[in-house]
């Protein structure tokens, strides 16, 4: 079968490799109709991460089963299914109260909890930047989408950047009625700002300093800041009369930059907690790495960011972290979307053919205007 | 009447002030039965704040009320009551969600949210290590007390420290059956111990490295680590089966050092991502603060640790800070003494008269062996 | 002042009442700008409760400050607020925690927590169905709204239908992406509705007969169940592939009929039950009373309600009730009102003057077509 | 093999049966070591349930790992373990949300969420009163145990009643220092009384007429309340100074009788009522049936139990019900067990063969003195 190869930095091919197959009684093996490109997928394709060459990447992952182990229950062939990026074994400790992205059991390195498809660090799982792929454990991981094509480019987002964004929202503490900032205008941040106001956030304020980005905040109803334009947290203190929001949603990751360019990775967290007011909450999904060697300071390449914690300290917030556990959400995000309630797919740009992926890599990668979301069908 | 006041670096002093009064109608004055030197007292008498001279300190405070404003209407001379350190208006958006601690009326310093007495940068609240104190809307602030003299001992630590304690494991995110390492065996720290076995906590690691405290720890059934014979992580890692604690708790604040005596202002923030397991939750009420001209590094002096976020956020943890609201927590934990369910009074190690406070100060600033707890009764 | 009367059953009049002053240093006394007639005035309308002849009736009150107490600090004279129905002290453990619709201080009466403005068993304070109305403990018990006259409509929900409304959904323990039953399509089960939709329900019904209200429900994008035209939990298990809905609202309280008109005070718990699947959540609002003299039954008379309870039990369900504690939610309220994201004021059937008041007694308690919600402007 | 057969109403066998084998590859089959008579199986002994002649009964089943299938991978032979006894698929919502016990795959029968070992309506799986145990989905569904034989008794109590007791005491929302008044004191109610102490309940009532259950709560620090000498509810009131407690936990079920030996399955849920303070929340873990043939009442022949729900809205009380999801709770419990924390084997009574199993029951069902909590080792 073809599939999407990591050959070193900058260099993504499509190739000839074996087929997936089941290995496992508790397999499935599905047909892929959608496959998106991530934005951590850049930090592999950037050669930033330690992932090794040969890899399939892919992992927000939609598509048909197409071949069912003995011992799985839950779905048959011709089942159209959505696939969390997370592998998780269902019955650890952290897979039983709702962390499925820190399963404790299927990623083999030691001391690492949590396991994906064609990632970095996260287990021998091929990607799904393929005609096919197997899934582990599938009665637990794959989530059953209604029969048809309907909503394709907004179930394609339940494997990944919807429930991430939503991560980002919870873990902020948000309740109906807040205010939310989300830094960040990329995929996850818009859907971190989709989330919010699902939820019934009373205003949403995104950051980012790319025109496309933030006019797809305002068609959604959040209010834009142009970070360029002046100091963001200073822009969104204004406009709350001096108290800043309830929560914050950091959507931006270790290689935050300011607007000119340079990287300070403290960037983020410092105007989140310039941002939020006393007692707030903050949510962080966007990735933090333990060691970074390309990083712009010695701390930093040991995965050291020394943001305002005093300050933080001193205005009682609090903040959680980590990857999205896509299980605890993608039920009620899909059922959202069949009512009409959520509409991820607004941020699609480009879609293509998985021969075209490579093309798709180096675009998305210039950040170029208007690319947004790149989807692959295979 | 006398009190103590602060004449600058390691000086105070009882003298004759002012007498406290009624200046509201919403005010209750007290007389002062019982007062501790805090911990946090130590970084104003150290000369490490911004506090003024001539300030009276002391937020930790139990007594009888003297005399009752006309619009009070929840207590009456004679009655006995403990004092939250924080002071707060009871109607702003923090005050009513429970988080006192930073109410955004009572403090007329611009962007300070939160009120205390005879404190840094909390407010113009004259401290109780006096004769009286003057309470203000004390319907709102004080908490009654059962009448007479018994659990004198164990009242007075309602007012701060085992509130701060609980607030720790609370911020922890601590379940019954859970295990916790607590960091800092001051009286912060022996509380926060104390408070996650009431609550049911399995197993509770308290690190130092000062034999007297950890004493105290194992008195009421902790499980002491000595950080002075060896990585406290890699000790509690080891009790664990290489696991960690499912919850960590702050209790040192920004003046950690090591066993050598040098100060690390990330030393205990990164034992504890350290010693949590992936999902697990950090509480600090070790104080962090925005500005600390003597730090041992250019970024703290700024109020930046730079500790390991990279790994914090790779383990998916979450993190809770802050000054604890009292009032959040003070009935029940007034319930559990007086049902002999908690002793919080069992670390108190020296009693004596407002007149011998100077000398307490010097004492328990010196961390002598055995100075835990200092109470005075003036 | 003029002011609205009760003087027994089906006999209200618009009287000249002593002027509502400054009794204590912390009350306020307001203009009324709109004050409603709310369904659980009909019951001391219609003779069925405990009511005095010579009350003022009125507990949805907004208006402007008209005179300040001497401890009162946060408003002043001018100040366009909205009055909660429930009277909280501010300081007791019910009010602490966000329960001041059960404050236990407030109430004279013996074993009854909670007070309220012009209602039976809620204490001895007049209602605002007048031209003025004195606030007790103004600084806890109002809510500062934006001045001006702006949002008069929706923001006039917010001292009771609104809240309440909320309370329902958040007492069934709705999260986002759930589906929601909401039984009553009188107000306050209109704002059910309305705040599920808001907080992100993926599908909401709204179960009532008359047409009137199932089309305001439907303009919010709620789906109408007609009772008259089958069962009604059958339609929605119908609805919702066997599965029934994660959560309910009853809104319809003791009095609950059959399409036919006869009482079944049994009737809307039995189909709650019915309709809610395994492990769901009920919220209950709508009112039930330890005693009703003019109940269809025996049990009923004395507050016994035989609902399917060993159902109730083998589902596993849960279920929260009571009145609501309208500050816990009223911040958050009107500030989605002002952002745009909430329009409560869409329910509004019918606008009068004070001195219409006993018409629009007389045709609300008809249940007239059209009758929704009546708002007085004195 | 040999287990206990039911074989009509008062009739149980041990017999010869087909052995337990593994017939599904996700299966294992363990010997079991320790099978507690449970008082609901004392339900079906009595013939008051639709179970089935031939049944063989035993859902508080631990034993060691003795066969595994070939898709499971978390135990080996050898193993001990602890068999919850709800057997859950772990990929149903139910399941993945923490609520085992309405799995709503594994039990066949319609409109049926919830599936047990040997227990009426739980689906066709046989119980553990016998030599072998056929376990499904094991890795799911078992917990791994210490090896050994340590704290048997202990752990046999994991499999339904602790974790039962633990799931009251959080239904009725509980929190430390908390009061709470426990209604039953059969093993469930004893274990309820344990886990709120261990969860830092300021004070436990416990209420029963059995002179030997009220000493087993007293030797754990519960207040005995013997319902024979007078209103339980009055007795608790007054113990509170008329406030009443916090929470309440019904362990009795739909038996309920008053002290005269009369049936009223309404008595306790009024008495948990009138004992528990407004706002207050109760948890309902003994059990209720939609129908009940031999009930009293015409109303509780089909479930309905007209109790005081007049008042439980006046006071806005909360209500959780239903069967306990064991494995939410059974880690935890576990390690308090281990830790010397919780020490559920103290109500143990009597320890006996299989063989014996005949005899157990007789005794156990005529509530003789002493009869708490019947062992078998077979």
């Amino acid at each position: 079968m073809k599939a999407l190869v990591y050959r070193g930095p900058h260099d993504v091919r499509v190739e000839e490799v074996d087929d997936a197959k089941i290995e496992d009684p508790t397999d499935v093996v599905i047909r892929i109709t959608t496959t998106n490109i991530c934005g951590s997928d850049l930090h592999m394709y950037e050669g930033r991460t330690a992932v090794e060459e040969g890899t399939v990447l892919g992992h927000e992952n939609t598509g048909i089963v197409e071949e069912v182990g003995s011992a799985v229950s839950r779905f048959t062939v011709g089942d159209r299914v959505s696939v969390p990026f997370n592998i998780g074994c269902g019955t650890c400790k952290n897979c039983q109260t709702g962390w499925s992205s820190f399963c404790t059991r299927m990623n083999p390195i030691e001391g690492m909890d949590g396991a994906a498809y064609g990632y970095a660090n996260m287990g021998p799982y091929r990607g799904g930047q393929a005609e096919y792929l197997r899934i582990p454990l599938a009665d637990f991981n794959l989530l059953a989408l209604p029969q048809g094509t309907e909503f394709e480019n907004d179930f394609t987002m339940l494997s990944d950047v919807f429930p991430t964004g939503w991560h980002g929202v919870e873990l902020s503490g948000m309740k109906a009625g807040e205010t939310v900032a989300v830094f960040g205008g990329g995929p996850v941040g818009l859907m971190a700002a989709h989330a919010a106001l699902i939820k019934g956030a009373s205003q949403v304020f995104l950051v980012d300093q790319l025109a496309d980005r933030l006019e797809l905040a305002e068609q959604i109803g959040a209010t834009p800041i142009d970070f360029s334009a002046g100091d963001p947290a200073d822009q969104i203190l204004e406009a709350t009369h001096g108290v800043g929001t309830d929560r914050g949603v950091e959507a931006v990751g270790y290689q935050a930059h300011d607007h000119e360019g340079d990287e300070h990775p403290e960037l983020v967290l410092d105007n989140l907690v310039k941002t939020v007011r006393t007692t707030g909450g903050i949510g962080v999904v966007g990735v933090y790495v333990p060691e970074d060697p390309d990083a712009s300071t010695d701390a930093a390449k040991e995965g050291r960011i020394g943001f305002d914690y005093g300050t933080f300290f001193t205005k009682g917030q609090s903040m959680g972290t980590g990857q999205a556990p896509v299980k605890r959400y993608n039920r009620e995000l899909r059922d959202l979307i069949v009512a009409g309630r959520a509409t991820p797919g607004w941020i699609v740009s480009h879609e293509m053919s998985l021969d075209e992926a490579a093309d798709g890599y180096d675009h998305f990668d210039k950040r170029e205007t208007g690319w947004t979301k790149v989807l692959l069908h295979p």
